[in-house]
């Protein structure tokens, strides 16, 4: 059993807490928010307490891990201080937006051997999954081309983009991540060209809505990866890789199978209206493993490492998108992939 | 909020436990089961209690509704019972495989208006709902012809059959009240034909595995339902409606949607493996159904009345197995279909 | 090379014309109509010449086979003239609307070891060739159950209905073939009931337009066929074959593969609109597989005999139209169907 | 009627001879091949007759148009005395491999007001032509994001690949084409990188055989198209537009619509094994397209300017996969897209 504190009691907090409180595994002891009264009535609905303060969710002696939820720019800060406290950490990306930050505190937590793991729920979605362990059975051969693509329903508000850090920090992480995480090894070259197509506006911040991505592989084999925010057809999330043998998909998934057939037409279900629908069971399986790991003292994954090398390709992105060129990726650390590869 | 005795703490009313325990508007109160044991574990599990007798789950200053879960003969006492102490009642089907019995409790609960509704719950599955709503809406105009399918993936122990009342009363008795439910009226007349090709033992019992099933509605539209035991290749469940103007249809669903592309194939994922992963949804949402319409005084549907006339079907087709001819179907109450027609 | 004469240059007629010009193993000679000169512009455009009557059109020094295409009540004479003349013969189905009638001219002809083929056209559907491949594989195992499904886009006008025989004989048979030639063995009973909803004066006719039958094979495995004469959504056929280790299907075919999608449905290209779109390429093949065996003196199926079967069984269907009884099905010949089988 | 003479008696010229004899409209008078017996070996098959020379072909007193199919190095040529002779031409792509040269041969054709057509056949896909009317309609809004997918199923042999002027220009240049029929636009840059994967040795050659492409048009919109030689499960080809407010796609087409279900997965029919199988109703499309505008004095589309605005995009991509960079597209011509847009 772990007992657990969660940090933030937001939307994505108020999530988090519903599967802390349904894991088996799991005693959820606290929630803290900067906003005591939504910190209790988020302890309140699941038979959590709210912590009185900060301090008490690094009370090692209250909690062995802390779910990592609240606003990106102190992500750095909590995972610091989970690392002095002993305590584990399951933090929500990106660790910090700024590189060089990220990479101080991934330095910190590393020499103190933190039990942390960066929350890219997506490598825990029953799909991807599937589709990686296809991958690693060798069914397709090598890999070859890996497509992926990222569409948002909606443009996000303006005040959300502003703090964002641009649509290959905030969007296309997620997909930089599964890229590694499906070939097993690290991009060494990205491509990035844009567009802002749904919201002019964008340009004020230099970002963009509408992007392509092409990655290159030490192997040679490619990633294209799309990114929009507004589709206008609902959220479209899916992966496709191409092997020297055979390919194999993770297809679009359909809010229903109702089908309507009329003249010359068929009418289906068409896809989930936003990102939390399609992506709502990775948050219990990516808690799910966490714990699991925790229980058993495995090995953790996503590693704080593997949240930095995401970001390190996001960077590179978005030099390229201003330099019209194919951009080499350096990376912060010297942990080459293959240490995490087996999890 | 209202305060839930659950009956039962099998399989099945685990199932109800783990609802029971997450809708808001329930306060999960009592647990009973003949096993006090059983009983008590599940209490523990969410927060509940473990009845001290099965008289306590009746007393209205304790409970306002019970989930009656527990062994198929016991249906009817427990109904009667609720019905005596003005609690209301969420009954799984069937209300008694004897159905003179059931239509006599049945008028019992009546005379005292109880307030009780039969656990069809696939009339509460998503794909379900839009289907009946597209027949409602007109989009396909008048209703000709309704396609059922109805497929285990395993023979059930023969145990469980000796008890069953048969496919046509155990199993097809859930479409039987699907076809009423999509049409709208009480089909008149049905030919049933089968044959024990998984099983052949099934034949002691009078009983088969594999059938065919064609219902006469008052306006001629048909039904056809093929109801197998054991498919072999997971668990299968469709509907499709044929109208004067266009189809509907309920698709087979699937356990993911990963597709592998080699020479001359294609390899999606399969079906679910068994009809719990498939109507899991359901439970929650017809209990969702169930205590809204306590909440606000509602019409409840599927009700008593509907679960008698879903057994009338049954009867009538096992009857039809024997005689190999079209058989008129009886109806044991006087209620007219519409009545509960607009819930 | 094969000389070949036409009967009959109407629609159908000119279908075949078409493939007989295109297939390299025929010598497409003589066009015969009653109407002289439909004959000559079909055979002008395919570089045939028209008959000057219909006796040279079983002249064996200009012909080695005729395609009988001419109206119904024509074909069990000009299969009798084949016979006669020992001209190889491939006759549209049925051989006569009387089934007595066609048992006797089937007789003459196979005591004149006549070489003839019912044109059962969906045999050589390329989807349905491979569904039967898996089948006769034991891929699926033994078979249980088969569903087949007749949906025509629209109600043919009433003078073509007063001469069809009803759905039973003139839609349905093609399905009562198909259903042989799956299983590879002759069902022994039938259960059929109907509706006229798509268009009331059929009752005139004592025909009907949406019906439901079930066939018993020998094995007890079950045959269920819907029939429909107008769908609203176009033409709509399936096959599906239960076994006791999995299902293989055909699925119904789209007209495109182009897909729309906005917010909460996707829009595909619909079915076929008529029957013809969808069957197109099976004319060929039957006539490629006659042609071949011909040219190998190979075994010719479907032969008379199956075409006798099914009417047989489309008869015993009509019976039990009106008695709402599953009727035993009396083949009128002595011959086996595994005699055919393995063609 | 139009008279043709047919300029290549090779695989792909005797497609274009079975689609010229098949044509209502065409009178197929002549064949030549630099291989006599090959042209009347072709020419006897469809009652055409040999030509004696070349310089037959090109006699308006025997021809209206000449179907240019010959070697890839001819073309410009037999375009240029297409255009002295005044007969009409539809030609293979590419006009000469040679952009220069190619500009130059259009040039001249230009000044005589040459009839020419460049065979892009994939315009006249049923379902890309579907795709572009939703397109046009504004049904999906403006056009963001188009995908491409060009995937041949196996290696070309090397000889092919030595004179193919690499995958930019022999396999990608058809995509090239879509993407500005499609968007209606001319693309301004291209970033284009390949590796070589399935063939190692095409790096002897300055080509590859995997390659990722991003083109963006004056709109800000971008294309991707991803081009590979081998994928080891058939010929697969998409296309995917992205509009402001929904999405249309031509998806995959199969080679047949069978399903397996077993358990746990279900095995479809793959997909066509070769590219010849997926487009093979375009190119007797694309001819019908042609005569009609030949016989209507119509806009002839895609027309010589199109074929060399396709293989500018082509130059500058195969200058990308050197660079790294992002490059500037330069057309060789004047004119607008628009002034053939209507076509």
């Amino acid at each position: 059993m772990q007992r657990f504190a969660l940090i933030g009691a937001g939307f994505i907090g108020s999530v988090h807490a519903a599967n802390l409180a349904a894991n088996p595994h799991v005693d959820f002891a606290l929630v803290y928010d900067v906003d005591q009264r939504r910190a209790e009535q988020l302890a309140d609905l699941h038979g959590a307490r709210a912590a009185t303060d900060l301090d008490q969710t690094f009370d090692p002696d209250q909690v062995d891990a802390v779910f990592i939820a609240s606003s990106t720019h102190t992500h750095a800060e909590n995972l610091r201080r989970a690392a002095d406290a002993g305590v584990a950490a399951l933090c929500e990306k990106p660790i910090d937006l700024d590189l060089a930050h990220a990479v101080d505190v991934v330095g910190y937590a590393t020499e103190r051997n933190a039990r942390a793991m960066v929350n890219f729920n997506r490598r825990f979605d029953r799909d991807y999954v599937e589709l990686r362990r296809v991958v690693d059975s060798g069914e397709i051969g090598e890999v070859e081309l890996i497509q992926l693509t990222s569409r948002g329903p909606a443009m996000p508000p303006l005040s959300y983009i502003e703090v964002s850090g641009g649509q290959m920090r905030d969007q296309t992480v997620h997909f930089f991540d599964l890229a590694r995480w499906i070939a097993g090894v690290d991009p060494v070259e990205v491509f990035a060209t844009g567009s802002t197509l749904a919201e002019p506006r964008l340009a004020d911040y230099g970002d963009v809505d509408t992007s392509a991505v092409v990655l290159r592989l030490p192997t040679g084999a490619l990633v294209q990866i799309d990114s929009t925010r507004r589709t206008g057809y609902g959220y479209d999330e899916r992966v496709e890789v191409l092997g020297s043998t055979g390919l194999v998909e993770a297809r679009r998934q359909r809010a229903g199978a109702v089908s309507r057939y009329t003249a010359g037409r068929v009418v289906d279900d068409g896809l989930h209206a936003g990102w939390f629908e399609r992506v709502r069971p990775t948050y219990g399986a990516a808690l799910a493993h966490f714990v699991t790991a925790l229980e058993n003292d495995q090995v953790i994954a996503p590693s704080l490492d593997d949240g930095l090398k995401a970001q390190a390709i996001a960077e590179a992105a978005t030099r390229s998108l201003a330099t019209g060129k194919s951009e080499p990726i350096t990376y912060p650390t010297m942990q080459a992939y293959p240490s995490s590869r087996r999890i």
